[in-house]
């Protein structure tokens, strides 16, 4: 299915660079390879899950159009594979989303609906606007295609950690509801076995991290409340947790000024932009503890506040 | 020359991606291709023309160490270069170089020597040095091997057209003495003819750009007075004038505030980060009147001071 994926994406989806800096690894002290997923069209990987799930659906399907929930870059992604293929879209977002998010998947000609994340029932609105329009619901990680979609990331590691040379590292992959760490960790298994996926969260949103240690899916206590946005989800998936428990390591936790502080270093030292919920994985793989020699991190997203950005190199830049 | 070049860099120097972004697009009213040199080892196309001219140098040349005069780029370029062929590097610096360049060429190896823009005498500190230690002059642009390193990114270019379909179109370079622009117009001459470079440069620094219309080298009236920090040189190279008075289209010339928009825009939709003399030739493209349907831009460089980023994020994002 990955396979499939990568192949109706071909010319849609770009191939992204696996960038690295002899300064960075200075700082941290081992080798980072950074994958710039924040390259991606519309800014993150999820525009390969958008792509995958629409390319894969029935043409009356498509022609009726599609529907998703997101704080931001799933919703970017669902409406640029949308819009590509001639399908209505229409876009479920939290009030409090980034400006910047909100605005671009308008401007991808996607219908976007504000609702409150405090007083509003989020999936009564979806079930509302589904049924009227018999609109196909595309969910954000727990669908078998949105899955194959991110899990493209993974061939094209595999492919790029040969070319660097890198048999055995651990892949920080920056977590929400685990599509793209689940997606990535079985292109791995089989492509590159040697690489093993370690999901990374925010610090009081680590419920992978700790479904995967007790080994049943736990929740967070809280709905909001990091500047990591974009991977703020309840709990881990129905699909992508049983594939994570079989084949990621220990999940790996960072504070939001680690997120910060990453965001800065790759703003010096790669030249790339990336948003708080973008930079964990990279920010687990320069300040982790115990780390062995070379390290994969996976850079998810690039979509953020200007104002947050700015905040990020004034405190640690 | 330029093949030979791009043979020696080969695993040392990083084939950049051509970014597009439909959102930037619909701003600029036309198609953009932006050549992220950037995502270029060191931050910059410099690291090209460094590794040309030092891997062409006799080992005893290079065993006795090189010596560059540069603002920042050129200084990281061969200061990574020389580093990985294990020559001794000296900097010659202006003392108002941006910390992060001075900081990044000092954590490459070299030794920076600062000197004052407007009371010192910069080739003369710098012949003392040559000949005490017998260190080889490595130019930023008036030298071939510099010119066909540089040219590397029109080999590239050349391909990545082909591949996005465009065969006719401008193609917009920033500009300081015209190293890179000459080296993409010679590498464009036989590979790609439909595409013409343009040079890009600040408002008040545009002696290219009067030198291609005059048809005689021009000099700027001030050596400092603008952001665009990298491209701030006196007047067009003696080598890269003529290949640019014969290959090269009219020069475009764009504000500071200009170049801060375009660092803002690239921000917001590529993901990148820009200074603002790498950020010129995007500037021409985005802003400039009556051009056709497609552009081409080369974004040279993105080592840039925290401070200034942030600055162009307030005032344009």
């Amino acid at each position: 299915m990955i396979r499939a994926a990568a192949a109706r994406m071909a010319g849609h989806v770009r191939r992204t660079p696996l960038l690295h800096a002899p300064l960075l690894d200075r700082i941290a002290g081992r080798r980072i390879l950074v994958k710039a997923e924040c390259l991606q069209r519309t800014g993150s990987f999820k525009a390969r899950g958008g792509w995958s799930a629409i390319s894969a659906l029935p043409p009356e399907a498509r022609a009726r159009g599609v529907l998703a929930f997101s704080s931001g870059n799933h919703a970017q992604g669902v409406a640029h594979a949308a819009a590509a293929h001639g399908a209505p879209c229409v876009v479920l977002m939290p009030s409090d989303a980034p400006a910047v998010k909100v605005a671009n998947t308008r401007a991808y000609g996607a219908e976007v609906v504000l609702y409150d994340r405090d007083t509003e029932d989020r999936d009564a609105i979806g079930a509302t606007l589904r049924d009227a329009r018999g609109l196909t619901l595309v969910k954000p990680y727990d669908d078998p295609q949105v899955i194959a979609g991110q899990g493209t990331v993974g061939l094209e590691l595999a492919e790029q950690a040969v070319k660097a040379g890198v048999a055995e590292a651990p892949v920080y992959v920056c977590c929400g509801g685990g599509g793209l760490a689940s997606g990535v960790a079985l292109a791995l298994e089989t492509l590159a076995p040697g690489l093993q996926v370690r999901t990374a969260e925010p610090l009081g949103f680590d419920d992978m991290a700790r479904s995967l240690a007790s080994g049943r899916r736990q929740r967070n206590p809280a709905a909001s409340g990091s500047v990591c946005d974009a991977i703020l989800t309840p709990t881990p998936g129905e699909l992508t947790f049983p594939i994570l428990s079989r084949l990621a390591g220990p999940g790996a936790v960072v504070s939001d000024d680690q997120a910060l502080r990453a965001m800065a270093l790759a703003f010096t030292h790669l030249r790339i932009v990336l948003e708080p919920g973008g930079a964990v994985a990279l920010a687990a793989a320069l300040f982790g503890a115990g780390l062995p020699d070379t390290v994969i991190a996976v850079a998810t997203g690039g979509n953020v506040d200007p104002a947050t950005f700015a905040t990020a190199l004034e405190r640690f830049a």
